[in-house]
């Protein structure tokens, strides 16, 4: 059946069945708007929308893993303030010949992994569209910390990564070639296994300036170098190559590190943290912020794409 | 300029010189997240997607009637809970060669329609499509009041609408034939013009229920109804049609009731009172809520249509 034999109400009926409650979702999808409990009387709140054929295809994921993955996106821009996700919002914008059964699995997707959080999906708005087009809003609660901005990096901080970096790129990679195989890879593209708990563990520990890399980990830093007004420099002798992405890279004739500094869409948490810092479970240092600007890689900048241009 | 040759971070900053921070924005665009005071503790949240060929043409609308089209919409649903809008984060989904400076003019108009409520756009994200959408995520703060439902409906409450009906039906149907005047009603549609106070001052008042009409006053009221367990009937004797709307409709060949019973758009506010209640300024009463179910016009089904699906 597709959405329009389904109706609007019906759409609506069908994937709210797949939603669930959590302990924030003071009022759940059905009434004008919903009602999240905010107890640090600060909400955090971002939007990232996904795009049909910019951001997915359906050929390469399911419903599910679109739901996973756009819920991700959303959730580690939470986690990169330090905060601990609340809520979803969801607009879905539809062919009306999208399966309906497809848009179940995008609401179970998204509920999955929001549940991961603690977040629920508390509201929503449907419209047909010729482009299928999945905007997604979070929200999350500071529990009273400060949050971490892009902007506090100091020369002498170390830089630390929490979470995998490279691996959808890779995915991405092999996808692209018409391949849909190592399965590791493809499902990091599919799925981004996000750190989310590393977020506000590293508000705690002390960190300075955090992002989630989500257009490539060199892009992102920029962000926090121009932000901070620092120079940053990634060490690649810190990174692990897995035995699998060195494969795939080798088959593909690409430099595995292309994936590691450019990629995006793993979710990765990046963050600068005093040198005396005691770095949380999952964060490992990967260089040092230095006075100067911009970006360098192994004290030299680097001539491979540093990440994505939505527009280009 | 494009916005492809603008770039996403071109395009990013022309808009954000658009935005005006307001009272409750903690931080606003730049971040992973924007963060918003929700001084009450709980906050009130609604997304609505606006898709052009279906919500919009840009022939008919200007980038900025669009975005106060785009930001009414989701703050009147802020509104009919009984809440004061924070804050609104926007999505777009844009053509490449969209003219930056209709998404100039889009920020202004999103930006300006918020701040007649104090809020302001605090945050978004951006992508490339063949398709141009704006999704909207509004924010609210209830001021320690009680939510007010579409559930509490009692029978021997009065229905009162607070704000203009059909007035936007009207210009969609004078703009769908190809005029471009009577303007008062052609601007009705391009710009609503909510009644955003009406809001928490029925909810301070005793509003027992309460909607924002965006998809037509019958269907709206039938969601009022099946929530709250009762019957609503719709005197019509109490609708004051001006002689313009009056006139487009002869001219039109259209019976005006059809704008007002049926037509969405502009976001008036229609809530149920106990019959005792004082109700409050621009708030008028069209009819009553009774035991039995369903939704009546003088005591009588409707023929004429309801309102609208969004996928039919």
């Amino acid at each position: 059946m597709s959405i329009a034999e389904a109706g609007e109400f019906g759409l609506i009926a069908r994937v709210v069945a797949r939603l669930e409650n959590g302990p924030t979702t003071l009022l759940g999808p059905g009434d004008d708007s919903a009602i999240v409990a905010a107890p640090d009387g600060r909400i955090v709140a971002s939007t990232d929308v996904l795009v049909e054929g910019r951001h997915f295809r359906r050929d390469w994921s399911s419903g599910a893993d679109v739901g996973h993955r756009a819920a991700a996106a959303n959730l580690a821009d939470i986690a990169a303030m330090g905060a601990v996700p609340t809520a979803l919002l969801v607009g879905l914008c539809a062919p009306a010949d999208l399966e309906l059964s497809w848009a179940e699995e995008l609401a179970g997707g998204l509920s999955d992994e929001a549940a991961l959080t603690g977040a629920s999906v508390v509201g929503g708005d449907t419209s047909a569209s010729p482009t299928l087009t999945i905007a997604v809003t979070a929200l999350g609660d500071l529990g009273g910390r400060p949050p971490v901005l892009r902007s506090g990096a100091q020369p002498g901080d170390v830089i630390a990564i929490a979470g995998r970096i490279g691996h959808a790129a890779a995915g991405y990679t092999v996808l692209s070639r018409g391949f849909r195989t190592p399965k590791a890879l493809v499902e990091a593209y599919r799925r981004p296994v996000v750190p989310y708990e590393a977020g506000p563990a590293a508000a705690r520990a002390g960190a300075t300036a955090m992002i989630d890399v989500s257009d490539g980990l060199l892009q992102d830093l920029g962000h926090i170098a121009r932000a901070s007004v620092v120079g940053v420099d990634v060490h690649t002798n810190t990174f692990e190559i897995s035995g699998q992405m060195r494969d795939a890279a080798a088959a593909l004739g690409v430099d595995p590190l292309q994936w590691i500094l450019g990629g995006g869409d793993d979710h990765a948490l990046v963050a600068t943290f005093p040198a005396e810092a005691v770095l949380p479970q999952d964060w490992t240092v990967i260089g040092k912020v230095h006075e100067s600007t911009g970006v360098t890689v192994d004290g030299r900048p680097w001539g491979g794409p540093v990440g994505w241009d939505h527009f280009r």
